[in-house]
């Protein structure tokens, strides 16, 4: 197919290296509001395809594939986004300290993101909305689940 | 290849219509929130891949390679975030109104880092530095050309 390019799912987290990131945004409120505009880029368009689904926007086949594979590919980010030290600022940050004092329940709340965001993205290209919406409950589930344990009440 | 997907790159934008966007981030506010991470998120990648190159950190080709794919998905974004009305809150926008203004002029800006994103991404994929080194340069320039004519300066 032209004009495409192949990306990795899936694995993409687990393969590269966390020190990257790290080496590029090393002060740790630069980490902070680059991992707020993850998921800020992972709301905005996880939240259309939700919407989609409940009627309330029109829904749009294209629109949601495009959507799903940026929330499949901010999902791959987030693992990076929380390294030691970034914990600091309480004022600028709702990530709470369970982050790094159980790091390897955090390691699997992020996991889980990354693969229901798979399936979202591999539903998102099927076209069937029963698959998407099993998809999106999912994702949401992920998202809940995380923000109940590491993430302070709103 | 097992464990990928394919996604569409350069006719992503075109193809996808503009409308999903604004029904979801109806508010000035929140369409302003959403195009600054766009951008954070695009910094932070795009960044560590001209630091790999001027040898401020290690090269690491599959950083490298999802920091573009990365780079090149959030450019397929910017063509939505500037509804009608996301101008009018001069404190938290540093966009010029010439964005608005000059609409077809705005529009050849944000084909022209979709275009130099894709040169990115396939660059990334190749593993030639020198072509990398090119690729990051045009999309440099696209920013900064984009900035100098569309963006309050600093």
């Amino acid at each position: 197919m032209p004009g495409k390019i192949m990306l990795p799912i899936a694995l993409v987290a687990a393969t590269v290296a966390t020190t990257q990131a790290a080496a590029r945004a090393a002060d740790p409120a630069d980490v902070i509001e680059y991992r707020q505009a993850v998921f800020q880029v992972t709301k905005n368009n996880f939240g259309p395809i939700a919407d989609m689904l409940k009627g309330e926007i029109d829904y749009d086949q294209a629109t949601v594939e495009k959507n799903a594979a940026v929330v499949q590919m901010m999902s791959t980010l987030v693992g990076d986004l929380f390294p030691e030290g970034t914990d600091a600022t309480p004022d600028e940050t709702d990530a709470l300290m369970d982050i790094w004092d159980e790091p390897d329940a955090f390691a699997d709340a992020v996991a889980e993101f990354e693969e229901t965001s798979v399936a979202l993205a591999r539903a998102s290209e099927s076209g069937d909305k029963r698959q998407l919406a099993a998809a999106v409950k999912d994702v949401g589930a992920s998202c809940k689940a995380c923000h109940d344990d590491f993430r302070r009440d709103d």
